[in-house]
């Protein structure tokens, strides 16, 4: 044996999990096969750190959200698409707004828990297919930093296209992420230094999910400061028109597209 | 990069960073540089399973064990030898008592973290370097699963007879274990199975532990039934005296040096 994962829905069967613990119904992870065992997501970066969140933070209602979740709701307008909608947290929020919102992932699983808990409009799969449906929208929403779903340099172009493709006049994107450069850090300054002599962004991530058996494969996520966001946004047509850091190292951006 | 860690004090640098946490004394991992992050112990199996646990249950006080522990503590008797003291959470107590106990660790920074929390007697090392200083003990004690201490049939028999080298006349042990057999998890039962199909005893977990960018060597963790821990005892001059097994899947096996 390899100690390698099985590949899977990684993502799905955490929410799934997390969905079990936190609502009593269906089975849930135990530890000895009787004590309740916490949901925790596994990230590994491709450097060999690794660390653990607890799962619970998906499913978190407004009381518990960071301040910056509850700025980036009150700027959505129109048709929304959120992007990566997880467990549903925020799209939740706005359908009891009266907002028409519609939440996109790439996971099965997460779907599955964003309809049991209450939400109606729902897509499996990326913004390039998503963006072959005709469907339009006033606001996107990249939160609970997943801003990182950019990638880096190459993905952004394509990424902010399709975007652009599933926009109304006047369309904003609202993206959520963090400036990784304020650490000291050697574990974390080291890989950026590495990331930049390959050629990459310094916080651009290679990354992978593990929960239990199942892990993704490797992928780019991207964890970049607003400057470097300025200069991906460059020529996409789409506008950075502000950058809200009162939570730094946690950012919003809001984009524009060019009339 | 590889995504491999590197070999380091990972237990030391866990429960390090879980005092810190706890304290508040201390530097802190955090997430972006500024929001704490929670400190989670990684355990990898070798079939690619990956859990991951708090590590603030290592500093649990009394009031936050298990019933089984509690009914530990009240068996010791005499010079006490805690094997694998982790952060001294039962040695604090028996200390407390007035239990003369020695907290034994193969991790440095287990220690450490045992000195700044007030226990006094502590000895780096494994049982069989500790065998060798002449040290002698009324009570042995393998507690928080540490009964996984003794790996596998070929380790038990060279682990007792490093206690019992160490035992003084009518000494005790007593190990909690978990019974691993009661599970119809197919990602646990596959692997019972698959370890048998190799000569290993089914539960004979091939583990590593991880924490941030640390990782530990492969090692064998033993989680066995009561009646598989009396064959291995079989012929190695300790007798199975009692299992309680009150808690299960949890149990205390008690041994005795037989006259």
């Amino acid at each position: 044996m390899t100690g390698e994962p099985r590949i899977g829905d990684v993502f799905g069967e955490l929410l799934r999990d997390a969905l079990a613990v936190a609502t009593g119904i269906g089975p849930r992870p135990l530890a000895g096969g009787r004590l309740p065992r916490p949901v925790i997501e596994i990230i590994e970066r491709d450097d060999g750190l690794v660390n653990g969140a607890p799962a619970a933070q998906y499913l978190d209602g407004p009381q518990d959200w960071q301040p910056h979740d509850h700025r980036a709701v009150d700027r959505v307008r129109g048709a929304t698409l959120d992007i990566g909608v997880g467990a549903g947290r925020i799209a939740l929020l706005l359908q009891e707004r009266g907002t028409p919102v519609t939440g996109l992932d790439v996971s099965p699983g997460a779907l599955q828990v964003c309809r049991r808990r209450g939400v109606r409009e729902l897509v499996n799969g990326t913004v390039d297919e998503h963006a072959a449906s005709g469907r339009r929208y006033d606001t996107f929403l990249l939160l609970g930093n997943n801003l990182g779903l950019v990638e880096g340099r190459e993905r952004a172009s394509t990424f902010l296209a399709a975007l652009a493709a599933m926009a109304r006049p006047g369309a904003q994107l609202i993206a959520q992420g963090t400036n990784p450069y304020g650490t000291r850090d050697p574990v974390h300054t080291g890989y950026h230094e590495q990331n930049r002599q390959r050629g990459r962004l310094g916080g651009q991530l290679r990354l992978r999910l593990r929960y239990r058996e199942l892990g993704t494969p490797w992928f780019d996520y991207l964890v970049c400061s607003p400057t470097e966001l300025a200069e991906l946004v460059c020529g996409s047509g789409w506008q950075l028109t502000d950058v809200d850091d009162h939570d730094a190292p946690y950012y919003l951006a809001t984009l524009r597209l060019a009339g």
